[in-house]
């Protein structure tokens, strides 16, 4: 074969590599949002069998030939160099897993996600129990597949989410993390500044939500024609491709807060997945460099923009109009203290800027526990309601406010959690850097004229996708190194000022 | 490899099989209901992508290794026999098709049923037509690849849908059922018996008409927990796997019947869908025979039983309950004369259950001169608009009442037309059987004491799944050979004495 025929061969390959991928998104976005509960099993089933075929093309002897030929080639444009570099990555991590394992684990965690979310429902975690184990058992195993000469488990499962990032590399930031933190919760403590805000003296119309939503999305610049929103049990997004990105929300009709802030977040990782480049659709160069830059693109939104005084200031009257009951005897000051509120919480999800990262920190040491085999399934419960109490002195009332709050663990997805506030600490540093680069940033955040700033990330994050890792990309971007100063300094500015 | 381990091994590659098809009816189903506009082209090349695998593992040489070792074996439940016997003819249809023609089919049926809607929302067919060409050309090559010597392409064709089925066979009933309609309508005719109701005098609220309907799909049998309603711009059903059956309903606010009848109409495929055995999940034994028998059972619970007098005598009171405004001062004759009224209609969805049937035939006769090659598409419109008057005494106002309202040619689904009008056939003698083994039926029907029926249904029809071919299920369900007797003399006891 010729060079131009092996790219072009190989180019195909890859394309049929993330159709794969795609289906099994697709899949994915089914079971949470539509599936009907009879079809667990068969779900499972059937993406273990997606996941099989994926196994075999990734890990299929011209699959190799392939990237070995083309490799040799010193022409094609840096884009191109990065989808082989990364396909090349991805397929020779692959192929560490033997296919049985893989499909193994796929089936698991369907199966185990599935009987979580049977557990929630029923207050009942006797279902859940023996899948889980079963899934936690084949983590470890593929762990133990997957790791490099001196890396812990942990590291090897990390890496799927956080290539390049190893624990040498996080865990200095989160310890000085950690002591920054406390001393802002001190801080507050000590100032009578943790309060939890009284009720909203109305209701927010579900319908009213919705259409505030969906009028939204646009404004921020995510396109609805490769989109679309839903409601599911627990917000999350979606990119089956750069063409199909789905969001979900839930709505409460006494707090809109909650919807809305998680739109802003699940909107920013929909528009980091529409911000690919068109032609290099379905392939590395349409995909998240890693999941801690994707949670910079939702935590910039919800919280740099979304929880800034001047955003409100632009939008507020707005929100006003649509929610007279809840919001007419509410004036900006006293709103602004509700976005900015900050106090301990049993549910992440539900926590302030601030506390979360407590909430990531707590998950990241447990998982590291049970990764690597030093804290049993049967010790969980336990061990989480000691960290609840040492972090934030309260005890959850649930299971559904305690182990069994987050989703991540039933479907397998361990070493995920620390990207949460790598996210955090990444756009805090996006922020210092947009500051810097536009002078009147504060004006468009307040005038929402955010197609300056979409740009800049556009063209500094979303279009670079994998052609390094995250540390350079964000290096490259921001000019900083992976660390917790400018978040500090950011939480500091505003809860602290 | 001893008998266990080849049965064992065979029956893995065919649940294989099934789960990429389960994958592949997924992505169809969302396609229709979900998928936001944007994602069309994406959404074909993942199709293709799984069909190619499909393909893959349907021809691949162990498959027919295993079918083979397999067959020798004298042993096994008729129902096993039935799953290697469905599967070697499925797979052996399949290798006759090379696999980028096979892709190329998925994929051009995919973007020709994007563009379709596309032309229906803009009233433009330019962007569909050469799509739709290209499609067209694709499906004769298809036939070419799959016709017998002595078959003719469109005949190849109708095997996709209706096995072991030939024009032979269904041409002489059609043309006996055309002077059968023909001499209803005109008596119709002649007696003043064509007429097209009055509107309601009020409507029927969009909330109430869902609450409505899913309560009533459980009273039918139909088990929510592997199943759900959803709203599509076109009523379908799409049974993913009997665990997960998918049915859609648009609803009008002006004209709750059509809701009504077409989720009758769906609920009756999805009876079938889930009524298949648990055991034999994602084999040839959890699959329809044939599309025609799967009619019959979506037409059997429609007309058969929901346009009958005996239906609406035990459901019109809790309908009236419902919709006061709509049906308050309509009682039972006025309603029942709305139920079956019977008039000549543009639109085949629209359509009474007699002159449904020539909008079938309409369809079959051209959809074989297209097939063959002897009618080109821009042909298509003036010979639709010439056979509508024919049959009809009327042109339609808008293409979309036209050639485009219909969305199985675009889907490349030719040869899938007659089905429906077998199924009508089968449903008659379905119900002329019912009436023999329940001398109660009228007096259960009228109470919604569906449960006998549905066990009949299940044991006769639905757990039959592939043993046998259409014609012989219906010869040992009903004793009958196919025919139009039974219909007609079904249609002239509702609507002539």
């Amino acid at each position: 074969m010729t060079q131009p025929d092996i790219q072009k061969k190989l180019l195909e390959q890859i394309r049929g590599i993330y159709a794969l991928r795609a289906a099994l998104s697709l899949h994915g976005w089914d079971q949470e949002t539509k599936m009907p509960i009879g079809g667990g099993g068969s779900r499972a089933f059937v993406m273990a069998e997606l996941a099989g075929h994926l196994h075999k093309a990734m890990t299929h002897p011209e699959m190799f030939d392939l990237l070995d030929s083309v490799a040799l080639e010193t022409s094609g444009s840096p884009e191109w160099k990065a989808c082989v570099k990364a396909m090349r990555k991805d397929c020779l991590r692959k192929a560490k897993l033997p296919i049985s394992l893989d499909k193994a684990l796929v089936q698991a965690a369907s199966l185990a996600q599935h009987a979580w979310s049977e557990a929630r429902n029923h207050g009942n975690p006797s279902g859940f129990l023996p899948l889980f184990r079963q899934l936690v058992h084949l983590k470890r195993e593929e762990a133990d597949c997957l790791r490099e000469p001196g890396q812990s488990k942990y590291e090897a499962l990390l890496q799927t989410y956080e290539p390049g990032v190893t624990l040498a590399m996080i865990e200095p930031v989160f310890d000085s993390l950690e002591v920054g933190l406390t001393g802002i919760v001190e801080h507050l403590r000590e100032n009578g500044g943790l309060i939890k805000p009284p009720p909203f003296p109305g209701t927010f119309p579900r319908g009213q939500q919705k259409s505030y939503l969906k009028d939204m999305l646009p404004r921020l610049g995510f396109d609805m024609r490769r989109g679309r929103l839903d409601e599911s049990a627990h917000p999350f997004s979606e990119g089956i491709t750069r063409e199909d990105v789905r969001l979900t929300v839930r709505y409460h009709e006494d707090n809109f807060l909650d919807s809305y802030f998680s739109l802003l977040h699940e909107g920013g990782h929909g528009l980091y997945e529409q911000g690919f480049d068109e032609e290099w659709l379905m392939t590395p160069m349409a995909e998240a460099v890693s999941l801690g830059v994707h949670e910079s693109q939702s935590r910039f939104w919800e919280n740099c923009v979304g929880r800034s005084r001047e955003y409100w200031e632009g939008e507020y009257p707005l929100l006003v109009q649509y929610f007279p009951a809840a919001l007419g005897s509410i004036d900006l000051d006293s709103f602004m203290r509700r976005v900015q509120s900050v106090h301990p919480s049993a549910v992440r999800v539900q926590a302030d800027e601030i506390t979360y990262n407590m909430h990531i920190l707590l998950r990241f040491r447990l998982e590291k526990l049970i990764v690597e085999g030093d804290l049993g399934i049967d010790e969980l419960e336990s061990a989480w309601n000691s960290e609840m109490q040492r972090w934030f002195w309260l005890t959850p009332d649930h299971l559904n406010e305690g182990y069994l709050q987050d989703v991540h663990w039933a479907a397998g997805l361990f070493g995920y959690f620390p990207t949460y506030t790598l996210g955090n600490l990444w756009a805090a540093q996006i922020r210092e850097k947009l500051i810097e680069v536009f002078p009147r940033y504060h004006f468009m955040v307040r005038e929402g004229h955010f197609g300056p700033i979409l740009e800049w990330l556009r063209q500094n994050i979303h279009r670079q996708a994998r052609k390094t890792n995250s540390i350079e990309l964000m290096r490259n971007a921001t000019g900083c190194e992976l660390d917790s100063d400018s978040f500090l300094r950011y939480l500091r500015e505003r809860y602290i000022t």
